[in-house]
């Protein structure tokens, strides 16, 4: 029974049917009709033009998209928490050639448009200091919050007043469109969003991520990008067949519905313990070290986050039954 | 009757099935079983002391030796004709910050210590030329040429005696293997290769390459610089799943001697078009533009390889009932 | 009158006279005969063996040492406010090809070794994590106090305990000399500093600044890397003798303590307005922004330093003709 | 009697004045009033607004232009002989974060559009190949050839039609302008350069070289990396008056006309010796290896370059009385 990432879970049906499905021969790299059919696919779910990337890992997702976004000798805002600055092993840094993150401060990995002015207000304008080129904002957050489409726009705004580039990390953008029930293009690019990283892996895929560009233009180098990072794989179809089996049918939405509804049904048990709203499919627990132990007795497996506090994510397959005998351990600590 | 190349292939059975085996819930990244389990299995079969990584291409696989092997200031020597040099978008200048290829003439491909000493003649020691640091050596070839044990020992001695670092890109090392009959161990450490790209996908593999240190030393870094070049998969198991299935039961060899007997097939209809001798699953053909066409029209798919010649890539599923007319065909030009 | 900027202070005549005396045809690069005489005239300085190797600024020989001592991959602990943070536009992340900065807090831009413990706390030890390597101060700190040789040390044992390398941002060393009144081995290698930015432009010097090695293996490739980084001058014997100017018959510390003393004065005359003791040659004052415009209506040019401070910097040229009269109009506020 | 290198030479007087005249107290970086100056007096000088920036050597001034002209997953078409290639260490790679440079064949490291043609036609226009973004010349080459305007022209035709950025390295330029006798203007803006490292060091300067960029958008981001590279030195104005001084009265002009007229003395004596023509100040001579000692025995310094051959470079301050005694030893031989 474990709860510590949504990474452990296996990969749902569809995803090893499609795998099946597309193991003919075809052309190599990127050149298959998959492949080739993603751009549309993801125009018409984001109702408008995009480019769609496949690639194989969530760091390389957000680090193009930071590489497209931020010259070597410019800096992206994040927040202190964030995955590009605390779990990507510097991989910004290497694709960016050396650009820098500067960090903000905020409740629950979440920027508002007043955190990120008080660093553009630390910021000098002059040739000593790394400038900002761009922001980066997680939805769902690492601490499982989401981000409305009014509180994107308001980032968003600031971002074209000051001539910045906006990038989502989308690891876990089902879970956001699940809980907001809103069209995925209200959240992205209506709200100003220029590149997602537009996770499957953590939501049932297995080895597929995409990156989607909604002004077009910032792909065109970012093909060269992905060849010169390895991460133009040789059979491209295998992540292109995974990424259009999650679309058909909105096996994406099923899935990070079932995620957010096991995490939902962990937070009503979990009252006051709760260190965030649960909005997605983490909960973030105040836990003693004794009560922590005694859920782990029972065949509870999560990791401490900091002292006092516990992390629990639920996955795409852990149902009611998985999810009801945690619920009532931690209402009975 | 696709013969681009041995990309187009799909993947194997095996790898398949192995896939629909570890869809469980495992540990994150490379802490599950199947990932923690590839060192032992490829130290029994090389005979000595390794570090393997899946990572998910070729062109990471090879980066990652280079960016072992050679500091951003530094030089690989390595064939004008080589995967690394032509056909990897800058990726070794990317994942070694910046080092320079110094390109070796040949035939074939291959390499001699003479021609990587005439590289070696032709670098002043002094603080303004690049020196190089590591050579790289493809075998097979991007000819389709196998380089013996001895001939590899050969390079070996002389990167051993000038402090050079010695990488294989393997991309058809299986090929190579199936050719010679000899150990891998043989062709490899014993010769004096420091690192190898074990190459899977090409053989019958769908998304996995492993990366294998003969010095396990070279490794430690790499695990950082995998994970900060996102090749660190967070569903590992699903890569490591794949080798495995062809170690097991010597696929990876079954898979290759089957691509080399079908290009020997076409070999031996080739006779005197032969452009270079054929010893793993290439074959390139000296060809008029209309006998190219006199093929295509029977259905035959290729590439054209510079002017007059072309370039046939037999894959692992390419029995005789594939091969035969494309054999006929050829031999009635 | 300005007290911006050691920056802005003239060259003192024995640099320029040292320029005259050097204008002859000699080697190119470093191989004339007084850039080969510095190896030596550090060692004697430093009673140890080191490596000696001029540049023309101190971001370039700060972030060659960085780069001796972290690799890509890794990251280098330093203060919030180090001038390698906030005023190189990104240089160090230039030269190590991405490493990263982790900044600890602390009074004054100094650090101690719990400041530095708590950013090593803050980093779990995996691989998705940068992992530190090295820690950087700065003697006299951006805020001007001086490290002691004890404080050094503390910082030097941590470092050795832990294994990371210890770069001091020297730009002021000579001002923390002239204060601490110790020999320059003391506070340095003698303490675990392994590589030195010993300054001198802002001492007096015109375009020369020297990266000194204690550790004489970390110059190997640093040659190579001032080469790359287009500070191999090409006729670097300008370069040396500004710095054997400098160092014969102590002008580097007659230099430092005329600054030193200046800014004594001004520190007596501030009294309660200090925010800083005054340690080396920069003070920092409480004054209201109609104090400041007070101060500048009688001539005297400084910088703000955030809301309510003053940054004044005396220079090596500032007599007590130029002091006295600041020192009196500060008294008078 | 040093020919070894334009290196070697000291500084002309007025430099060394200059020096002097500027050693007041004064803006940091390149605040102050002369460095403010040049992009003025540059301006004036190509008849065209242009920005100029100060560097401390040629090699960044080189590498600073090429990043701006190629991104990092881009290459630069220069000649196997060219500078950048062969004796800056990788700073081209260093400088533009991994880009590639193609090597293009050609007597006397001059390039025709033909050969640039040869190179661009043997890259394929795809994903896996580095696609040329730019094209270096040196002018005057490193074999000492000039290029005409019309010779320039034709190849900056080629790089508008071809979408590629033209980057001068003009570590010789003066000696190029000195023999033709043209306008700065044509043959570079005019002719289509972009960039041009106007090179003032080996022509009578100290340690100053000139960045000129004819399109000054590409200046923008080359100040936020000079200072990255550790280029912006913070007394400038010491760069910037050694500058101003060779640019008043022709300083620059009467050095090279001078280095030039020892070397067409030498060339007159050396007959059918020359292994080209001598257009600027570098003159190539067959010798044997009995006639070089000969040579040596008499007291005067050169480089072999490669066998039978010997490279001897004059100086601006080489006059009749040190040329002439060589002049007639290569007579005599």
């Amino acid at each position: 029974m474990r709860f510590f990432s949504d990474n452990a879970a296996p990969a749902c049906p569809e995803v090893l049917a499609a795998l099946a499905s597309v193991n003919t021969v075809d052309t190599a790299y990127d050149g298959d009709r998959w492949s080739q059919s993603l751009d549309a696919r993801l125009s018409a779910l984001f109702e408008t033009d995009v480019k769609a990337l496949w690639v194989s890992s969530g760091t390389a997702a957000n680090c193009l998209a930071l590489a497209a976004l931020c010259p070597p000798h410019g800096a992206v805002i994040c927040h202190r928490d964030a995955h590009i600055q605390n779990d990507e092993a510097g991989a910004p840094e290497f694709y960016t050639a050396g650009a820098k993150l500067l960090l903000a401060e905020g409740d629950g990995a979440k920027l508002t448009p007043e955190m990120i002015n008080a660093v553009l207000a630390a910021t000098r304008n002059d040739v000593h200091q790394v400038q900002p080129h761009a922001v980066s904002i997680t939805n769902a957050t690492e601490y499982g919050l989401v981000y409305t489409p009014a509180e994107v726009a308001a980032i968003g705004d600031l971002c074209r007043a000051r001539g910045l580039g906006l990038h989502m990390d989308g690891a876990r953008f089902a879970n956001a469109i699940a809980h907001l029930g809103c069209a995925p293009a209200d959240v992205t690019w209506r709200a100003g969003v220029e590149a997602l990283s537009f996770g499957f892996i953590k939501n049932g895929g297995m080895t597929a991520e995409l990156l989607v560009f909604f002004k077009p233009e910032l792909a065109a180098a970012t093909y060269y990008r992905r060849k010169r990072a390895g991460h133009l794989l040789s059979k491209g179809r295998y992540l292109a067949a995974q990424i259009l089996a999650m679309l058909d049918g909105d096996v994406w939405l099923r899935n990070a519905r079932a995620a957010n509804a096991g995490a939902a049904m962990l937070a009503a048990a979990a009252g006051d313990r709760l260190v965030h709203p649960v909005e997605a499919n983490e909960v973030f627990l105040k836990v003693t070290s004794q009560e922590a132990a005694t859920l782990r007795a029972q065949g509870f497996d999560f990791y401490d986050w900091g002292p006092g506090e516990a992390r629990l994510v639920v996955s795409w397959q852990q149902g009611e039954t998985d999810i009801r005998p945690l619920a009532d351990a931690i209402a009975a600590l």
